[in-house]
């Protein structure tokens, strides 16, 4: 990247590249978004002001207008990308998609900018090879939605410049997000990899019928989760035994392996998806959805001025 | 247990069962602590008054000093048990010393009291089989501290009256903390075998040399945890698909159970677990971990304050 701040292109605006586009707004960027349907186009600037203002009530940030208006909506993806230091595409999941739309970004880019994919899954090799400059793409995967979830994975792919991953790092840094730096690729990368081991677990306890789906839930929301939600699991462990980590490694690493050597892994079975979506209906019928995610989006925009409080209280 | 707001009596008074006198006193109920060391029976009110200052100074509680006046100390077990109609056993977690304590309890205790046991990994049958009233005896596992985390597991044994799951349910229910019931024992119970399914995964990651322990833990810490200090993973992942729970299944279950499929269980290695140690001490000397675990409950005051708001603005 040619510059110390420099301007940013969205390519896609669905609700992962309009967090995006926020993401660097709000931290001084010029943003210039791109999505190929017009209703969209016509949805990212009003969406753009009603999340800042929602920021700015919460103590998130300070002049929204100030921050809406760092955002241009280009008709044209070559229009967004050229002269952008740094391109993130949040474009629909599937190998031919990101293919065909790294490919036309790759026509329209400086050759000095870095391309940071939203792919959650998809690594960088099955669909950037093709590309010219296929040395500047890499994964940079956010938790929905990327303005009030910080972490952001760092994959690259074989063929990824070492020097873009780090640049990619300083600048997702430099924006207030939280980089986590992956060696290379592997499937789920490591959040949904985590993600994925604890409800594997979560699914066959529920399967051998050991609880309720809510009581299940219940550990985490009023237990495991109040630590994880400012602690990691390393350094949870690091503080729960009297000599750190190596001490709780040595406690309870043979109980840890033993649980894993017991479990062998099982499909989530469909009758127990339908039990599952029977209990979770009963909580939360189908047509209140909408306003529990809108729900979790409040907390999630309380939370994060929670966090910012403690950092200055800790 | 014969009355609506029982004696509570609290056998072994270290972290974990100061923190039970805290959450029992707190709601109304009138607390008999026993520990057999002179030293800490000596600790257990000046704490108590510490950490009930802490609490008010949080909006936790209201007349702090009420709260504290409900706590009695004994010197002998028999006389803290006599009349109580649940007991809260926080003893060493030995077979061995939760078996002796188990028996004197019984001896001493009222046929119609109830007696969790706070073993955070045996199983009640391990350690009750011999006592006269087995049936009133099970596993009550909280997270420490009790009074700042509200999660209890309740782990019947085979002989555990069903109606005494029942009535400590209700009772955990009753003094604010979420009882999490299991139909029956199993190595870990939930939360630990939650816990023990990412970590070991986290471990896997680690030792493969795919990231730093910090940017490990940022994923949860900056990512997965958040959502997770106020959902379960399975609200999770419900509200993740526009389906809900059974569409995010059917998109995404075949994936995780790949996941599982390609990771062989495997023992915390012994020059991973120093190289964890080594990052973890750079990162925080041993010398500091008091403090930091001293910061941690501070966290934890405010994210209850923080949670206990919430809830009237939800």
């Amino acid at each position: 990247m040619s510059t110390q701040s420099p301007t940013i292109a969205i390519v896609g605006a669905g609700l992962v590249g309009s967090g995006w586009a926020l993401v660097f707004a709000r931290a001084g960027h010029a943003v210039r978004v791109f999505d190929p349907s017009a209703d969209i186009r016509a949805r990212i600037l009003p969406w753009a002001r009603e999340s800042a203002a929602e920021l700015a009530a919460a103590g998130l940030i300070g002049d929204a207008e100030a921050v809406v208006a760092r955002i241009a909506v280009f008709d044209t993806l070559a229009d967004a990308v050229a002269g952008a230091g740094y391109i993130q595409e949040s474009v629909f999941e599937t190998v031919e998609t990101k293919t065909a739309v790294c490919l036309a970004i790759d026509a329209a880019m400086d050759p000095l900018a870095i391309v940071g994919s939203s792919s959650s899954g998809i690594p960088a090799s099955r669909f950037t090879e093709g590309c010219v400059n296929r040395s500047r793409f890499l994964i940079a995967h956010p938790v929905n939605p990327p303005h009030l979830v910080p972490v952001v994975e760092l994959v690259p792919a074989p063929w990824t410049d070492a020097a873009v991953a780090g640049e990619a790092r300083a600048l997702m840094a430099a924006v207030g997000q939280v980089p986590v730096s992956l060696s290379r690729e592997i499937d789920g990368f490591i959040l949904n990899r985590l993600q994925g081991a604890l409800l594997n677990e979560a699914w066959a306890l529920y399967d051998d019928g050991f609880a309720t789906l809510a009581d299940i839930d219940a550990t985490v929301s009023c237990g495991l989760g109040l630590r994880w939600s400012f602690m990691g699991p390393f350094e949870t462990i690091d503080l729960n035994a009297p000599g750190g980590i190596a001490d709780y490694a040595r406690r309870l690493g043979g109980l840890y392996y033993g649980m894993a050597q017991s479990r062998t892994p099982r499909a989530w079975p469909a009758e127990t998806i339908r039990r599952a979506d029977d209990e979770r209906r009963a909580a939360l019928p189908a047509d209140e959805l909408a306003a529990r995610r809108a729900w979790r989006d409040r907390v999630l925009v309380r939370l994060a001025a929670f966090r910012k409080a403690g950092e200055s209280a800790s």
